[in-house]
């Protein structure tokens, strides 16, 4: 990898070491430049007119996304964002009373809180994935999980919020096949950070965001579908863009995975995430997860070596997302004291909050977390590391 | 008003003569700025973070849509387009077999179709007002309809996209108050154009769109959910802004509005909308929506003495939105022929295709829409009735 390049096509890292790519990563220029543009079009030609101008770009913005995660482009929804992507996924599967959705201690509050909606409306039922002795899913627990016929859904994270463990996703995905059972994946700490490859994990949807590893705009996701579940999927809303009215009595729900989206988005944000996407292919995935992970582990060998601080993430195979404790600190003490350093560092703080089953079976209010992408360097980190000794007791 | 200062705050308008305000609209400097420049500040500093820096910004977003509409900034929810604003009302609504949902000829079919898939899926039965004899909403009509008590909710748009009358949303909504009935409003045409006060018109929910005649970005649109009625309404999606998660079997839904946002958003078109809203209170509604009729007059006039021109907007009170039809051209020839002018020509075309049942109440498959909004001039008017008068003959 040249990571020159990918520094000079970052203007962020010349003002500030961001550790922050879990929550938002810092936009190549490609990405800020099509957006800048497409605006100035939208106020120069109007914003239909510029849409219009722009049809086959923002049309290949799904055979980009095709590319990404091996997909077909009829497979692919762009959605505002990764919530209101997996929400059409997931309010749209029709769960009954007595479906049973099994999910990881991993799973995300905002994911977990729908689970618990849709059991006090429909009466399905939650359960719990057991973790293996390294802390990411138990296979075998899975599988024998997967023996009652009334498991309907898994539905999980690929990377936690909070860090932990990169979750074996295709062995998950083997097993789902094998029970006839559908697999959800929230691969938005993953698309951008990992090979993500929908053939290879075999998931039936797959919902993931812009803003993160990926590297595009905030206020941007996309939803898979496996095309032979899309046609039989309903969206659990529908429009004249996911929908054709026919008749005063009749509609007809367009056959692609288009169905999930409305007529209406922030062009220049899509435009973004296109913008994106062939920045993030351009690299390579690859050569960027395996340089993402030799920083993670850098960091966290040198984190270990502070007393006083415990890197937190458990994991056969661990991500770019760092955490850890400081037994004097506070994470928001840690936080503000990395932003104050002469150079500004970019770290934040994942709270029980977001992640409450994992923090609660870990038995952690708060981490702090060091998120790394390729573009971060290793002399980066040594800063960050020079700043936490420096921490003052609080 | 000062047009001047108006055309002056809008750098389209050198390029052209933009009459596709019902579609999107130019946006003015202060709009266009702020979202340029959050995007520079997501770029140089990241995106949480940047939103951290305009978190004081971004909460006068909702008092400055409070102060557009007469609601409370509690009563707002900032959300990705109308579509999805109006989603998250209609489908949280608890609406059950036999309950009877009100609307008009002029609905859209991205809601009409909303209504259907509730038709089919829990069996509400869907009726049409009628119209009185000058194409809105008949008033006696509507008392008389009622009267049966499985009537659950009036939902209709003040204006059409396709034009017509602006519905007497007032006394629809004392009406709906009388009898004890929701009334969901769609503004996306009237919010900018006309006074919008949520109060007068007693409407208990009302989704707008930032796009069209408030002059904001695209992507982005907002929700008003009265109070009292808020508390109740449990949203159809729900995310970790939107409620917290307690334990593993208990959640909590936030009190105010922002129940029905999720946690991300375009940040820099959120910024964007809330500029557009200030714009146009600086500008003051009542007096554009005076200019806005104004203009329409003048263009409805000139229309009419173009011979095989026919103005199609029926209604005691007539908006910003001009549609016709040509005799002897389709109005693609209509749009194609005016773009194609030396000082291009936005207009657009509307087909039975978005409004299905007025279409067909006016046997109408389509007419040409020229919206006009309060930075138009008369000369802009006049020179695109000068193109019309040279339109070939197809």
């Amino acid at each position: 990898m040249n990571i020159e390049q990918l520094r000079a096509d970052t203007p962020g890292v010349a003002n500030l070491i961001h550790f922050n790519n879990a929550g938002a990563a810092l936009m190549p220029g490609p990405v800020i430049e099509a957006m800048i543009r497409h605006i100035q079009l939208e106020a120069n030609l109007g914003g239909y007119e510029a849409a219009g101008q722009q049809s086959a770009e923002l049309e290949n913005v799904y055979g980009a996304i095709g590319r990404l995660i091996n997909a077909r482009p009829d497979e692919i929804a762009v959605i505002e964002n990764a919530t209101r992507a997996w929400d059409m996924a997931f309010y749209s599967l029709p769960l009954q009373h007595g479906d049973v959705v099994l999910t990881s201690t991993t799973e995300y509050a905002g994911n977990y809180i729908p689970y618990l909606q849709l059991k006090k409306q429909r009466g399905i039922e939650i359960r719990i994935i057991p973790n293996d002795e390294q802390g990411q899913v138990s296979l075998p627990g899975l599988k024998d999980m997967l023996d009652d016929d009334r498991v309907a859904l898994i539905s999980l994270p690929v990377i936690a919020t909070n860090g932990g463990p990169v979750q074996p996703i295709e062995q998950i995905g083997a097993l789902a096949r094998a029970a006839g059972v559908l697999f959800l994946l929230d691969a938005c700490q993953g698309v951008g950070q990992m090979p993500i490859d929908v053939q290879k994990i075999g998931c039936h949807m797959l919902a993931a965001t812009s803003r993160k590893y990926l590297r595009g705009p905030r206020g941007m996701g996309f939803l898979y579908v496996e095309s032979s579940l899309c046609q039989n999927l309903e969206p659990a809303f529908l429009d004249l863009h996911a929908a054709s009215l026919l008749t005063s009595d009749t509609f007809n729900i367009r056959a692609d995975a288009r169905r999930f989206e409305n007529w209406e988005c922030n062009v220049a944000a899509k435009l973004g995430l296109g913008a994106a996407v062939e920045y993030a292919l351009a690299q390579g995935i690859e050569p960027m997860w395996q340089r993402i992970q030799q920083l993670a582990s850098h960091l966290r060998d040198r984190l270990a070596n502070i007393p006083g601080m415990t890197p937190r993430d458990p994991g056969a195979i661990k991500s770019g997302i760092v955490t850890f404790t400081h037994q004097n600190s506070s994470a928001a003490q840690v936080q503000q004291w990395l932003a104050a350093q002469e150079k500004r560092i970019n770290v934040s703080t994942s709270t029980s909050r977001s992640t409450l089953l994992d923090m609660q079976h870990r038995d952690l209010a708060e981490v702090s977390r060091a998120s790394l992408h390729a573009y971060n360097t290793e002399a980066e980190i040594d800063t960050m590391i020079e700043a936490l000794i420096r921490l003052p007791r609080a």
